[in-house]
C-alpha cells in the first residue's frame, strides 16, 4: 500500500471515499477521550491537515497516543469516510497508528499564530507553522511556473557564473571570494566577487540562442536592514535578442500574468490562508493585477504628475533626475493608474552603463515595473548595441575597457541589439503572498550580521 | 508577422508548406553566384539551421549579400517551400533580406570544427558552434525536466542558502566569502563560506514538507585541475523523509531514466550531431542505461569481485576500507554488470558523519550509482536518525557540537530519518551528451586559476 499525500485526498475526496490507504506525517494536535482521538496531522503536501479519528477498540494501541507529542511523525493506516455534513469533507478513520518518531516537549511549534519575528530564530522548525507552510509551498510553485513559462515559450535556461571577474552593475557592493586554505589566491590575479547580476554573461547567449533566461542566486553586500534586502537573493533574467523596449514591457507583463495565474490555481487552499491570515485583501489585489492591462507612462510625465501632488511626499523635490522611491512608485501605480504600470526612460545618470542611450542624450530605454501594494517588481531595459556609446557611457562609469572587452565585442560579432529585465524572485513571492519581510519568504534568509545555520 | 523559430519548421515542415514566414538569426554561411545564393542561418532554437535561397530578381537586394560576413544577424521574410527530394526537407525562399547587424572579420567563429580546447578561451562565442549549441540546448532541457520530474511527484523546491556557516561534508575544502567595502565582517564573528550541499538544510525542509529537492550552484575550492572537477558547478539534492536506502536508490533510477528518456525525445538533431561527431557509441549506450534494470552490490562484494582481477588496476591493493577511484568503478559497472548499478553500504571511514551507521559498526547505509563510461553519478544515502550516535560520529570528525546542534534537534523534533542523494548536474551533462571535459558542459566554466569573464 503506497503513501498517499493529503493533497490529493483534498483534491478529489470522492476518489478516495471508502478506501484504504496509508499516510506519512507530523501530528499538530489532538483532543477527545478515552474512546475516542482526533488527531490532526499535516504532511506538507498541503496547508490542509488531515483529520484522522482513532477509535478505542479490540486490535487498536490506544494507549500509544497518551504519549505522543506535537511534531512527532507517524504512520497512519485507515479507511477514508466522507462527511459532507461536517466542517472538514472527510476523515481518516484509523485501522492502525504507528510512532516512527516522537517529539521532545521543547519543540518549538506547539500552536499556530507564533508571530514572524519569533520564528526567524529557528529557520529550521519554523515551516512546520502554517504560515510559513503556505508561503513556501506559493514559493515553489511560483518557481517551477516560471521554469515552465519560459520553457513553453522556447527559452535556453542559462546558467551564468556565480564566481565572477566582472561587477555587472558596476554597482561595488559585492562580496569577495578567497580560498579558505591556501597562501595562493584561487583564480590567480584578478579579483572575484559573487555575481550580482547574470546579464552581461546572459547578453553572451542571447546573441546566438536569441531567447534565454537565468534563474539562480544572486549576491549584494548591502548593509541596509529593511524589509525588501537581502544579502542572498533570486534572481530570474531573461533576455532575447531582437526585442526592443516594448518587446521586453510586453514579456514581463505576460510572464508574470501567466506564472501568478498558474500559482494562484494550483494553491487554492494555501491563498485562502494567507488570505484568512496575513492580507485581507490578497486574492483581490492579485485578481485585480491579472485583469488589469499593464499601463505605460514616460518617466517625464511621471514626473510632472508627481509634480503635482509634491506635497504628500516625504522627499518633495520633485524634478528630472529624481530617483524614484518607494512612496512615488506606489503613487503612480495606486493613484495615477490603479494597476500595474512600466515607467520608461530613465534618467541615465542613475541606470546601469549598458542601457540603450536614447537620442534626448538624458535618458535610457529602461523600464521599472510597477505594482500596486509593492512598487517595483521588475526593472529591465533594452541593451546599448552601438559599440562607441556602450564604451563612451562605460569608461564615464569608471568601468576599465580591458575588463570589459568581452561584452563589447559581442556588438562587434552580429549582437543586433537584445532586451532584458531581473525579477527579484523573493520580492515576487512577497507580492504574491502578501507577506512583507524578505526574511519569511526565503527559507535561511542572509543579511547584515545574519547568517543562521 | 510573428518570428518563426526554425525548430519549429522541422518539427512540422507540412505545417508551413508555402507559408509566408519571418526568421530572425545568424548566419553561419553563405555560397553561390550573382544570381542565386544559399545562406545557411541558424537561430540558435536548434542545431539544425535553415537554408534561405535568395534569387537575384526585381525588387530584392542582392547586392547587400556580397557585404555580409559570417556571425552576422539578418532577419528574412520568405516562403517554405517544401523539398522532398533535396538533402534537407524544406529551403526558405526569400521575398526580403534585412542585414540587422554585420560581424566582423574577426569574429572567431568562422567554421565548424575548432577544437574545444580552443573554444574555452572564447566562452563568450563558443556556444555558436554546433557543438556547443547542441550542448547547452540537452543542459537546458535536462535541467528543466529535472524540475518537470520532481513537480509530477509532488516535491517541493527548496533553495537552500548559498553563503553558509555551515561546512556540510566537513570537507574544508571551501571559499570563504568576505565584505569587499567593509572592515567589519559582514556576517558578524562567524566565518561565512560558499555552501558545498544543501543537503542539511534540505534535511530541515524534508521534516516537514516530506519531499523537497534543491538545484542550485555549489562551491568546492578545489585545486585539482581534472576534466571532472569545477570549482562552481550545480547540484540536484533530493531529500525524503521515511525514505530508507533502498527507497532512495529507487527514486534516483527513476529520476535519471525519466530525465534522460524525456531529452533525448526533445533533442533527435542534437542527439544525432553528438554521435556523428563526439561519440559514435553515445545513443546506444544511453538506450542500453533506459532499458537495463539497476543492479545493486554491497561494498564487500564489489571488493571481493575487484580482488579477483586486482592485477588490471592500477590501485592494486584492494581491501575492505578502499575508496573506489574510477578505474574500480568503471569494472564494476561496465565488466561484472555491464549497466548502471548501485553499490551500498560503505566504510564509514571515507564518507560523511550523517550518514547511518549500520549493525557492524564499519559502514553506512550510503550508495553510489555507478554507471558504464562515467563511474559515479550519483552518491547518497539514509541519514543517521539517532541523536547520540550522529552527535558521536560528528565529533569523531571534528565537527563542534555547538555549530551543529540546529541541525542535531532535527534529530528530537519528529525526524523519524530520511535519505537523499546528490547529482553533479555537469556530469549529469557529460554523461548524456558524450562530452569529456566538465569545461565544456557549462557556459563559463570556473576552475583553479582560471574565471574567464
Amino acid at each position: 500500500m503506497t503513501t498517499v499525500d493529503i493533497k490529493k485526498i483534498f483534491e478529489n475526496p470522492k476518489e478516495f471515499k471508502n478506501k484504504k490507504i496509508t499516510v506519512k506525517g507530523w501530528i499538530s494536535s489532538s483532543r477527545g477521550n478515552k474512546h475516542i482521538r482526533f488527531i490532526i496531522m499535516n504532511d506538507g503536501s498541503s496547508v490542509q491537515s488531515l483529520q484522522v479519528i482513532c477509535k478505542n477498540r479490540k486490535g487498536f494501541n490506544f494507549s500509544l497516543l497518551d504519549q505522543i507529542h506535537t511534531g512527532a511523525a507517524v504512520e497512519v493506516k485507515g479507511i477514508i469516510i466522507l462527511t459532507p455534513k461536517a466542517q472538514q469533507p472527510f476523515e481518516l478513520e484509523a485501522l492502525s497508528f504507528k510512532l516512527l518518531r516522537d517529539a521532545d516537549l521543547d519543540f518549538p511549534i506547539q500552536k499556530q499564530g507564533i508571530n514572524l519575528e519569533t520564528l526567524r530564530e529557528i529557520p529550521h522548525v519554523r515551516h512546520r507553522t502554517n504560515i510559513l507552510r503556505s508561503t513556501m509551498l506559493i514559493r515553489s510553485t511560483l518557481a517551477k511556473e516560471v521554469h515552465k513559462y519560459f520553457d513553453d515559450n522556447g527559452y535556453l535556461y542559462f546558467n551564468a557564473p556565480i564566481i565572477t571577474s566582472n561587477d555587472g552593475e558596476g554597482a561595488g557592493e559585492t562580496f569577495v571570494v578567497n580560498d579558505d586554505n591556501s597562501k595562493d589566491p584561487f583564480f590567480g590575479t584578478k579579483k572575484a566577487t559573487l555575481g550580482v547580476t547574470g546579464q552581461l554573461h546572459a547578453e553572451s547567449y542571447a546573441i546566438g540562442f536569441k531567447k534565454v533566461y537565468t534563474f539562480a542566486p544572486t549576491f549584494r553586500a548591502e548593509h541596509s536592514n529593511t524589509k525588501k534586502h537581502a544579502a542572498e537573493f533570486w534572481m530570474i533574467e531573461p533576455e532575447v535578442a531582437f526585442y526592443e523596449l516594448k518587446d521586453v514591457i510586453k514579456l514581463a507583463d505576460n510572464m508574470l500574468k501567466c506564472v501568478i495565474k498558474n500559482t494562484i490555481k494550483k494553491h487554492p487552499a494555501e491563498f485562502k490562508y494567507l488570505q484568512e491570515n496575513v492580507d485581507s485583501n490578497l486574492l483581490e489585489r492579485l485578481n485585480h493585477f491579472l485583469k488589469t492591462k499593464l499601463s505605460i507612462i514616460d518617466y517625464r510625465d511621471a514626473i510632472s504628475e508627481l509634480a503635482k501632488v509634491k506635497e504628500q511626499f516625504e522627499n518633495k523635490n520633485i524634478e528630472f533626475g529624481l530617483d524614484l522611491a518607494t512612496e512615488h512608485e506606489r503613487f503612480i501605480s495606486e493613484k495615477l493608474f490603479n494597476g500595474p504600470v512600466a515607467v520608461i526612460n530613465f534618467p541615465k545618470k542613475f541606470k546601469a552603463f549598458y542601457m540603450h542611450q536614447n537620442d534626448d542624450n538624458e535618458t535610457v530605454a529602461a523600464f521599472d515595473l510597477l505594482v500596486p501594494g509593492i512598487g517595483e517588481l521588475i526593472g529591465g531595459s533594452q541593451r546599448e548595441v552601438r559599440y562607441d556609446k556602450l564604451l563612451q557611457r562605460a569608461l564615464e562609469v569608471g568601468i576599465s575597457q580591458e575588463e570589459l572587452q568581452w561584452y563589447l565585442d559581442l556588438r562587434r560579432f552580429g549582437d543586433s541589439g537584445s532586451s532584458g529585465f531581473g525579477v527579484g524572485f523573493e520580492r515576487l513571492v512577497m507580492y504574491v503572498t502578501g507577506i512583507d519581510n524578505i526574511r519569511d519568504v526565503i527559507p535561511y534568509p542572509r543579511t547584515s550580521g545574519n547568517i543562521k545555520m
